[in-house]
């Protein structure tokens, strides 16, 4: 009868937040009301909350932000910070830790989170000041003043440690055992969702990089660099997000960008590398490039090996049908080559090339509007045209060649 | 104080699946061990684990067991089946479904799982036999009566629907609105870490053949086949799994070694493609693609790169010190390229080329037997040798070229 009231109180409370109403009748009972009402806030629900929200997540910026304040709500306390174990810097870090703008490092062996992280034990301390792991520096500096402390090891459900949790001045009274069991619940979700966001934001700039590196090593002998294939897979990918496709799309459209020239290794030294102006021949056989770069990518499960293959074939094609290798027009070039088309070009007239200096943006975005229609899809030109103020943005970071 | 007592309940129930016994004096009452008894085979424990162990998994495979068996046990029912949806098949698919060894496949429209999925709704079915959804043929194949059905769509806390999670037949009287807020509730939690491990499989195929495509890419002109390329590579992760290195380490380095010979783009065609001998200049311009492979990969902090450039500049060093490009000796030679350079060779040995028809597996054991301390590493040799079995599991699968 006990466990029964319990799960009750405890169903009531998932449900609001959880689910849509089920279709089939449920609770009927006169205390339904007088117990949701006493059960609304509770910690459980909390936990539950951010348990199923953080594992939702898969950016570790808002998975940090999250846990922050789920920690806080749940143990009632002034301020959280994490602290990230680095394992190739051996450092723990934090972004907005102790109410610093910066992101700080620690030693994995000093102050109280190495202590905790160090000893994969959690502590609570009441009176900070008088203990001697207790660094009150940073007091000093914020002007605010610790009162109390809770910090729990990060440490995954299969035993990895991912860093230390920390709540500072309880609201009311003391941290207390209560607290401590809570922040370890939390601690384990929490955990769980860094080890999954940071492993997830690993192999992404891991994946980004080896495209990058690989695509340009396929144009070695052409002497690509590696800031225009960054350059153009981010206009790319901007351009697209203007034009309003999902962020999912443009990411692989990001990835799927730097491959369009691999099909250059492919093409003979003594043409690649011909100092003089090709002759037509020549120029034919260089603008097989685009059908060798199909051959590599094409016949793929992978969506952003289809999207290269598509791009690989049709970055040369022109809107109004005057492009290579099959003289597509409109529509029937496949959107994402005619999103990349601009942003190569673009990205070149930007830059110093041997032959030429670098335009200025105003220039660009003259010969842009000039060619909408002809050699450009005029809805890609205009979503270029009201992204300029973050193209020069990108051009500032990397810089032009 | 009936909210404290929850707490209290709550919080026993949950401390012994989680957590050590932390450093801080907590629970001291008389009633401890008659609640933990009272408590102990709950389905709000068993929710919680379950939340906690769903998300620290990442293989599909093992999501999908463990959300079967939490449902199972959960909901007290006989047999649960879960269907996946495939976005670009646009079906549902299980691989352990309804007692049936195959993997099967179902319309998104037809059938209870069907509707389930395409009206995003719960269901209860108490008796599916005069049920105009439900499909009596695998029961009819199986020999198994249901006798009652419940299926609940698997949505994310963000809002996907990612499949359906059905419970069959309950093992004491008939699934109710209980039953179906527990299912809920887990299918939440279901959904977030299937989505989970759904991404991460993907992303990790798409690293793979990334990799391997590009990889081959470089070596257009040398007509390096890709099945080499992943023979060669799944070589060297086995023989370094033999060796004792962690999953990780062997699953990097299985991303690693194809790109063992992009330097090669930076040989001009008129040696890399000399249909004659080389001569003795040619070949120290050939052998420049060490250190061409290097240079491309090197300077990243991913450490599949890193581990790329080291296989790139040394896989063709020697253990006995007479290899190129610097001639470096035993241990002196990073391990990763220690593990390529053998596989390589194997796989090249094991191929059919130009000039040479393929080698007898046996054949091959003895000339890596007799070049074991000359051309290879020992330890290497000696763990390649103990998975002689494995290798021929390859070879069956990816043929020899």
């Amino acid at each position: 009868m006990i466990m029964n009231n319990i799960y009750r109180l405890f169903l009531l409370n998932l449900q609001p937040m959880f689910l849509e109403e089920p279709n089939v009748e449920f609770f009927e009972g006169k205390d339904t009301e007088k117990a949701e009402k006493i059960i609304s806030s509770d910690k459980t629900k909390l936990l539950f909350d951010f348990a199923l929200s953080a594992s939702a997540l898969r950016d570790i910026d808002s998975v940090l932000e999250k846990t922050a304040y789920f920690f806080c709500k749940i143990l009632n306390c002034d301020r959280s910070s994490i602290f990230i174990w680095d394992k190739k810097k051996k450092k723990l870090w934090s972004k907005v830790a102790l109410g610093l703008d910066e992101t700080i490092e620690l030693e994995p062996d000093k102050g109280i989170v190495g202590f905790v992280f160090s000893q994969k034990q959690p502590i609570i301390i009441n009176d900070p000041y008088s203990d001697h792991r207790f660094n009150p520096e940073i007091d000093r500096k914020t002007g605010y003043k610790t009162k109390n402390i809770i910090a729990v090891p990060l440490i995954t459900y299969l035993g990895n440690i991912v860093g230390v949790i920390e709540g500072i001045n309880k609201l009311e009274g003391e941290f207390d055992g209560e607290d401590l069991k809570f922040a370890q619940i939390l601690s384990t979700y929490a955990a769980n969702s860094i080890e999954n966001a940071l492993l997830y934001s690993e192999i992404k700039k891991t994946q980004e990089e080896i495209v990058v590196r690989l695509s340009i090593a396929a144009e070695f002998r052409d002497k690509t660099t590696y800031n225009h294939l960054v350059r153009m897979s981010i206009y790319s990918y901007l351009i697209a997000r203007e034009m309003g496709f999902d962020e999912d799309w443009c990411e692989k459209l990001r990835l799927a960008a730097p491959m369009h020239d691999i099909g250059k290794l492919g093409v003979p030294d003594r043409i690649l590398l011909k100092p003089s102006k090709l002759t037509d021949e020549e120029f034919k056989e260089m603008q097989k490039h685009t059908i060798y770069g199909y051959d590599i990518l094409k016949d793929s499960d992978i969506d952003i090996l289809k999207m290269g293959a598509n791009i690989a074939l049709c970055h040369h094609e022109r809107y109004d049908g005057k492009g290579y290798p099959k003289g597509l027009k409109g529509e029937e070039i496949p959107i994402e080559a005619r999103i990349v088309a601009l942003a190569d070009v673009v990205d070149a007239l930007l830059s110093r090339r041997p032959y030429k200096e670098p335009f200025g943006i105003d220039e660009v975005v003259d010969f842009v509007k000039k060619e909408s229609g002809k050699h450009f899809d005029p809805k890609v030109v205009s979503a270029f045209l009201r992204i300029i103020p973050q193209i020069k943005k990108v051009l500032e970071k990397y810089g032009v060649d």
